[in-house]
């Protein structure tokens, strides 16, 4: 349970009687509640400014809930979710004039549920504050995402040692996704695998095409025990040219110097400004930011962008990654980066030197 | 694109002036968009009551999204998004005075955006209309919808052929999960994998626990060009008692009567009560829903359930997944249907005489 005394602190200040976070789509991952409480599926929970957090959630789920360290209630046989919430909010003498909520995250069916129950409430949003709180990792958190950087090193170590078996993108994609299920982990976002020509594109959607001859960018990343990891290899296929070795070599080292950049206080635009020099004539062919912060959610604080505020802070976890998309070829490379008091440590350590497949 | 025009007739008859579904989580699953566009990432789509639909999108997603047979946009350098649809709506000469935003998808984050836009726009809720328009599916639908149910159909069986390879729920999980990717589909929900005393849990959360003697439940569904699939078989490991063969004879024959009674016209609610009351001294231990339709969401309309108000209609496909959960074990066997006048198909061919596996 990460941050929920420094959470209510918060509460408190605001005069918010209770955040509540909630859902009730089977497909829907609830970060808010999973931050919080472990559990990350249908159900509420409600975080008083100064009384114990609590869950409710259907008795079907129960068992799962009741996996995390936060108490779980369910509602009795035909009672409903909302109904059953307010019950429990008065019979804890918990107010209910101000409730927080995340507006990223609640949809407006959700917020009638909750009006209809606290007819009289204020809601405030407070995912600033959330994602704020987030931004700085605990010890227990860091300690998660290193693991979860060590499996994927390995996972992505094995799939380029067989690598030579893969015949069509997806078939490396479904590799790299089935030994993360057989650790017990899950996806932190559809992994991209993008050869020869659709590694150009920054975003290229996976299919059944052959692999093709050329740079391979392949985009990865878990969930072990809800906390993400991103990285980012691109490999060569066949026998690169003079050029195309050239041009790898100056990213990787621009994207190790970016590395080197980094430093606690210091300002994100910044060093996505100096990366981008750094390229060179290749930089108006970095076409997205250099990197973010990840935890919960894939995409969190800090934003390493071209017009972001944000400093570096201790115990923050984000990604470093420029990429450039020239016309017949596009290579990224990217590491997740923990920052802590003088100390700059790079998570994933799978290798970067430029891989060259037989192909 | 199924149904764009009796949408349109709807938005007329309801006097708004377009719909807009839209998401910027690169995380979500779109559903709205993706039902009438096929594009399913981060972006707008806009569909005006008497004009052609467009769809916004990054200018790093166009290519994914052109995929589809929508108009694709993408805001110049630097500008936001809805500025961007803002601008679109009025060179286009669409009004927007009324609105209509799915309630249960649109944050509150997403609808003061839409606001600011849109200063004068009333939001009208159009989830009902829509998820009644979903209900009856097309020709193309079905047939994808069938296609999708014939892959899972091969994966499972692959997976009983190879089952005694498998030492933990995880890997079987991990080899249903890489056996989708593999054919270029996607996951409906995550996999259930419960064997011995986990099956007596209707939603268990496979974990790295090994495979245990007993009843294996095991609830799968893929994803096959954005239209879900969703079978469960219950097989078992080692020798079966005699007592455990009666209740899954019993239960597969409910099932199978259940299907019998599947009639156009059919009130839900009498079809679960029916199977309640065949289940005889195990329907008290039949503890969720009879079934639920499914589409581009896994659940859809209608809902076979307790207190259905919903009547089978034509050309609407839905689970049958009767479930018995005893102290010890738990069963289920689920289909999934389409009916048609006159006709009911069982998609799912995957045989449901007991399997038992040797253990």
């Amino acid at each position: 349970m990460p941050k929920i005394k420094e959470f209510q602190h918060i509460l408190q200040k605001k005069r918010i009687d209770f955040f509540i976070s909630t859902n009730i789509d089977f497909e829907r991952f609830n970060y808010d509640m999973a931050y919080f409480s472990g559990y990350n599926g249908v159900g509420a929970l409600i975080i008083p400014k100064n009384k114990r957090p609590f869950l409710v959630v259907s008795r079907m789920e129960k068992e799962r809930a009741k996996k995390g360290k936060i108490k779980v209630y369910s509602p009795r046989k035909g009672m409903r979710l909302f109904d059953f919430i307010k019950e429990k909010v008065k019979l804890n003498n918990i107010r209910s004039r101000r409730i927080a909520v995340n507006k990223e995250e609640l949809t407006l069916l959700l917020r009638d549920y909750l009006k209809k129950s606290f007819r009289k409430a204020r809601l405030v949003d407070l995912r600033k504050e959330l994602y704020k709180i987030r931004e700085e990792k605990t010890k227990e958190e860091i300690g998660i995402i290193k693991k979860g950087c060590r499996i994927s090193d390995e996972i992505l170590e094995r799939c380029f040692r067989e690598f030579r078996k893969f015949k069509t993108e997806a078939e490396v994609k479904a590799f790299l996704e089935y030994e993360t299920k057989k650790r017990g982990c899950n996806l932190a976002f559809p992994t991209i695998v993008a050869s020869g020509k659709n590694s150009s594109k920054a975003h290229h959607d996976t299919e059944d095409t052959k692999l093709k001859k050329g740079f391979c960018v392949i985009d990865f990343g878990i969930r072990y025990k809800n906390y993400c990891t991103d990285t980012t290899r691109t490999i060569y296929l066949g026998k690169p040219s003079k050029n195309e070795i050239k041009v790898y070599n100056h990213l990787l080292e621009v994207q190790n110097k970016a590395i080197k950049n980094i430093k606690l206080g210091k300002n994100c635009a910044q060093l996505f400004d100096q990366t981008k020099k750094d390229l060179g004539k290749y930089g108006r062919y970095f076409t997205h930011g250099l990197g973010h912060g990840f935890g919960i959610k894939i995409h969190e604080f800090p934003n390493l962008t071209e017009k972001s505020r944000d400093d570096l802070k201790e115990n923050s976890v984000f990604t470093v990654e420029p990429g450039v998309y020239l016309k017949n070829f596009g290579i990224r490379i990217e590491d997740d980066i923990l920052i802590r008091k003088g100390k700059v440590e790079v998570l994933t350590k799978t290798g970067k030197l430029l891989k060259i497949i037989d192909f």
